[in-house]
Order: C-alpha cells, then sequence, then structure tokens
C-alpha cells in the first residue's frame, strides 16, 4: 500500500518495481553523447512508413517491441498500456500501439508524459489493478516541427532559446515481481503559468513547474537535494537550467550538483546545432531508459528524482496569442538492492 | 480493495462514491430535449471570451466550479484533476482548470475522456492516492468543427451520417466519503480499428470499440443486459446504433431494450439539424451529469453501464489516408441504496 504524505505526494510503503525498459533513438540522437546507449537506432526518419507522423508511431511500436522482449513477455501479459505524445490528438501512440492489442489508458502530458506514465502505472500496480503495466511515449523532430512551429522546407532560422524536439521513443514496464529498479514516490505537478508566449523558449515555459514539482518533493518528504544521485529534468535546455537553479535559489534550495537535464545530455551542443538542447517526450523517455535506469541497474546511482517537464503548448492557442504553461511530475526511482 | 476479475476489468469491493456532478451546455443543447436537466446554460458559444477555444475552457471551467459548488468544497479540496478534450494537446482543459491549483492530470480518451476519468479516478481513490478526485471534459461545436473538418464560415454541407460536437461540459467529484451513487467497476477498453476513414461518420468508428468493451464487461462480470436499466454509449449516434446492435446481435448479446445514447439524446433530431446525433466529449459528460446521474440518484434507475465512445481521430492522419480507430472504457454506475 501506498502511504500518501500530502496532496501531492505519495510513498510506497511496497515498491513498485521495474522490469524492463527499452529505448530507441534517430540519427541525430545516435550521433550525440549518449549514441551508443539506445538499444536501437534508425537512421531513417521516416523508419520505413510513408510519412514523419507514421514514423513516429514505428518508434514507439519498435520501442514496446523491445520492451516486451527484453521482459520475455507478450502483449497479452501487459495489463494496461499509458501512452501519449506530442502529436495532435495523440496519434503517434494511438497508431503506434493499436496493434498490440492491450488495454489502452491514454494520457497527456506533453514532455512529462514518461513521469505521468510511471506515476499512474505504479499507482494502478500498488492499488492492485495490474501486474505488468506499460508506460511509454514518443515525439519526432520533423513531426513535432511541422505541427508546432513550421514547415520543413521553409527553412525558418531557429532562435538561440529553441530546442530541437527528439526523434526518440522510450517504454518502461513496470511491475509486481520484485528486482532491481524500484519507484518508491512521487509527486503530481500543477499546471504552473509564468506567461511565456515563444513557442521556441520552451525551457522557460517548463522550469517554473519543475521548480514547484521539485521543492513540493522536497517539502513533502523532508528529503534533500544530496539524498539523490541525480534530479534529471527531461528537456529544459540551457535556458530552462538556468531559470530552474534561480527560481529554487530563492527557496533556498540548490540542485546543481544533482541536476542533470535530458535535453542537455541527448545532444553535444558545441558539435550539434541544437540550440538550447533536445525536447521532446522521446527525449527524457528515451534518456532515461538508456542511461539512467542502467545507471540504477549497475548501482552506480542509488536514487534518482525523475521530475520529467511538459509544455503545454498548442499552435491553436499560441496564435491567438496565449500562454504556454508548464508541468512536471516527480518520480522517485531507487536501486532497491539499496533500500534493503 | 478492488478485485481485479480479468486483465479488463475490476469489481470494487468497497464502492467509490461519487459526491457531486454538474454539466454546462450551450444553446443547442439548452432546445434539445434535456435542456431543462443541465445546472448551467450559456447561449453565448464565447461564454465571455474572445474564441470558441477560450470558450471551450470557460465551459469547463464553469462545469468545475459548479461541482465543487454543490460538493461544498474548495479546489484544495480535491486531490487531483483528472482533464482532457478534443482541441488538440487538451487545451480546452488545460486553460480551463488551471486556475484551479489543483494537481493535474492529463488524459486522452477523445469522446471516451468522462468514462476513461471516472475509471481512473476510482482506481486512484481505490488505492489511496486520494479522497475527492474530480473527473472533468468537455467539447464545442465550433472549435472542434473548424479543427477537424472545416472553417466555420465555409458553409461546407454536413454528410447525412455527420454528428453536431456538443458545446458542453460535465464534471464529477468521486469520493471515498459515503453517498447515494457508486463506481462498483469497470472494463478497460483497447483500441479497435475497423478501418473506418470518414471523419464525417464517428459512429460506425466508435460502434466496434462500444460493441467490444460491452461484450468484455458482460462476458467477465457474468451480468446480463437486463442486470442494467440503462447501458449508455457516449455518441454513436443513430448510424451508430445500428452497428453496435448488430455487432453485437452476432455474439447473440441483445442490448436494445437497455441501449441509450448521449449523441441520440441530447438533440431532437426531428427538430435540430444534427443529422446522426450529438458528439464530442461533452456530450457523454454532460449527458451524464445531467440525465442518468439524477436517476440514480433518484432510485429511478438501480444500474447503469456507461460506455463513453471515442474516435481517436487527427486530421493529420486522415489527410494521409489514415483510418479512425475507436475505445470505449465502460464504468458500472450503482445507486448505492440498492446495493444493501
Amino acid at each position: 500500500m501506498a502511504k500518501k504524505i500530502s496532496r501531492q505526494t505519495a510513498v510506497f510503503d511496497d515498491l513498485i518495481y521495474i522490469k524492463s525498459y527499452a529505448s530507441i533513438a534517430g540519427k541525430e540522437e545516435s550521433e550525440g553523447p549518449l549514441g551508443a546507449l539506445f538499444d536501437e537506432i534508425s537512421e531513417d526518419p521516416y523508419f520505413g512508413q510513408e510519412t514523419w507522423e507514421q514514423g513516429e508511431s514505428a518508434f514507439i511500436r519498435a520501442a514496446v517491441k523491445n520492451v516486451l522482449r527484453k521482459a520475455s513477455l507478450e502483449p497479452h501479459d501487459i495489463d494496461t498500456i499509458l501512452a501519449g505524445d506530442l502529436l495532435n490528438q495523440c496519434v503517434g501512440s494511438t497508431f503506434g500501439i493499436k496493434e498490440f492489442n492491450i488495454p489502452f489508458i491514454g494520457i497527456y502530458g506533453a514532455c512529462c508524459t514518461m513521469s505521468e506514465g510511471l506515476m499512474l502505472g505504479s499507482m494502478l500496480i500498488d492499488g492492485g489493478f495490474g501486474s505488468n503495466i506499460i508506460a511509454a511515449t514518443s515525439s519526432h523532430f520533423a513531426a513535432a516541427e511541422r505541427q508546432f512551429r513550421f514547415p520543413m522546407h521553409y527553412g525558418g532560422v531557429r532562435t538561440p532559446t529553441a530546442q530541437w524536439t527528439c526523434t526518440a521513443s522510450g517504454a518502461v514496464i513496470l511491475t509486481e515481481d520484485k528486482s532491481d529498479i524500484g519507484v518508491k514516490g512521487f509527486t503530481t505537478g500543477k499546471i504552473v503559468d509564468f506567461d511565456v508566449k515563444d513557442a521556441s523558449n520552451m525551457g522557460a515555459a517548463m522550469a517554473p513547474a519543475a521548480a514547484d514539482t521539485i521543492k513540493t518533493f522536497l517539502d513533502d518528504t523532508g528529503m534533500k537535494p544530496s539524498d539523490f544521485d541525480a534530479i534529471v529534468t527531461g528537456d529544459l535546455g540551457t535556458v530552462g537550467q538556468k531559470l530552474l537553479f534561480e527560481l529554487l535559489e530563492a527557496e533556498n534550495i540548490d540542485i546543481k550538483n544533482q541536476h542533470k537535464d535530458c535535453g542537455m545530455m541527448i545532444f553535444d551542443r558545441n558539435k550539434q546545432d541544437v540550440h538550447a538542447g533536445g525536447s521532446g517526450c522521446g527525449c527524457a523517455a528515451s534518456v532515461l531508459c538508456a542511461y539512467f535506469l542502467p545507471k540504477l541497474q549497475s548501482g552506480e546511482m542509488k536514487n534518482i528524482l525523475f521530475c520529467a517537464t511538459g509544455a503545454l503548448m498548442s499552435t491553436t492557442i499560441s496564435q491567438q496569442g496565449g500562454t504556454i504553461p508548464g508541468i512536471s511530475h516527480a518520480v522517485w526511482l531507487t536501486d532497491v538492492r539499496s533500500q534493503r
């Protein structure tokens, strides 16, 4: 059973376990510092499909196939899949996973979808609503760019604060069966709106939500940043990281020694033309599955606070002069052996 | 605790209760047969805002305000709000609820969002993750029409199979505190794709999913259609209803005496030019809150199987020649006094 310790935060008395995890990424991501760590690479952004959107679906389909294979499970062994993505009406997920015939609960958290899926999936397993639950998400540079910003062939110049939506997907199987990695707790985020309106400055839109959620988690659990080997945000990039540090410093919280941002890790900003860093649901999801979960598995890290970060942006609202609110859910991941 | 009786279906040993429910609808809906039953009517589709999308947000905001008022609760009394809608990136919900500052879990189930919210919210309360949880959703005729089909001023002729997206919202507060209405169980749906490609024939796209979920629920629980006063679908309309009956008859299931479709109930198709009926997330949600939950409250109905139905459609995919898969989640709602 879980111990709900505040309105937003719960800690599990019995850990929820992670059975397997898988990542897949595109060409640009494969050329970054983490390139060797992904389970699969597709240099073809279409991934053998006819359109970028269908390609995104093929990426999440491959991630789910890989995560099933690594757990030696079949689709019918999975009770529920929790998935969503950035494409309008979350069609990356719908068309990516429909062939598996797994009971499906659609979620929307923009780029914090992996946090949301891990959090919800853990609650469902803790409540006895499933033995094996998949959390998955994806994003695709070209599909996102033409949906949210400009047609690809327009050749628009990207601003310095812009980020590069990752072509990537990650999937995790949560389970009640003991393993080396577990979910220990979480904090559900609130929508935080700092009145950012620049669709090329997602980092600034999301940093306030990350700060709010990290502070809430630490306050609620009484933990310190130094209790974690890493406090991980999804895709704040360089601009968002600076703002996150400032916002937390104003609350007397210093996470500089622990902070890692998946958007800053996935590309080499000196060599790759990605401006402020990577972004997209697939960024945090693939870096979690390719880098952080293996670090917990090996015992190199003991505790991670994984706070994927979402910009609740829509072109419809941006064109009407609206803001871009942010949200972040925090998931406490732990090396199970360190808990004994 | 819940008793999970199959991969898709669970029945609660301890009921999850409904503390309050609220509905709001627009002008066309107010002129239909259920017009007098909604808690609030806004004849202005902008609801005092500048755009239709902002108007939709104002509708869900009003539904949440009403449901809080009816429960004598404040936003800070709510542990989590589960919400989503049809607008790209679910911005109807994001901008509608952000001012409440309630921990938010974004969901996407197209027009089955209210089923999804009730199902997830019930699991969260059963698991001890909250005492009061709101499930809410909305839709807006003009915002949906210009997003999914044609610009409003184009004056396109609607086909006979087309449905009318309701301008409406519904919100429910799920709770652990005893009340007269409860959630007794649910069946999580799968994505069902019958290869329908006509964005003006949502009923045909969704009926196979509804049939699959209803059959699964009845098989898993061993219940009969006659155990229910009503088996309610969201927005199949006349076209979808016919297909639903055919699909279930092929499985030797006859629900003709129990079937009610919110899309067929909300408008008077003889007097109102809505073609096959109403649709949209707000259709099932507002009819549930205006008609069915009061029938359980009064004791006139004892058991309802509420199966909102979603068409997982996106213009991006339709323009690429893709299909429109459907999904439906079933929620068993009961008059608590009849359980004693």
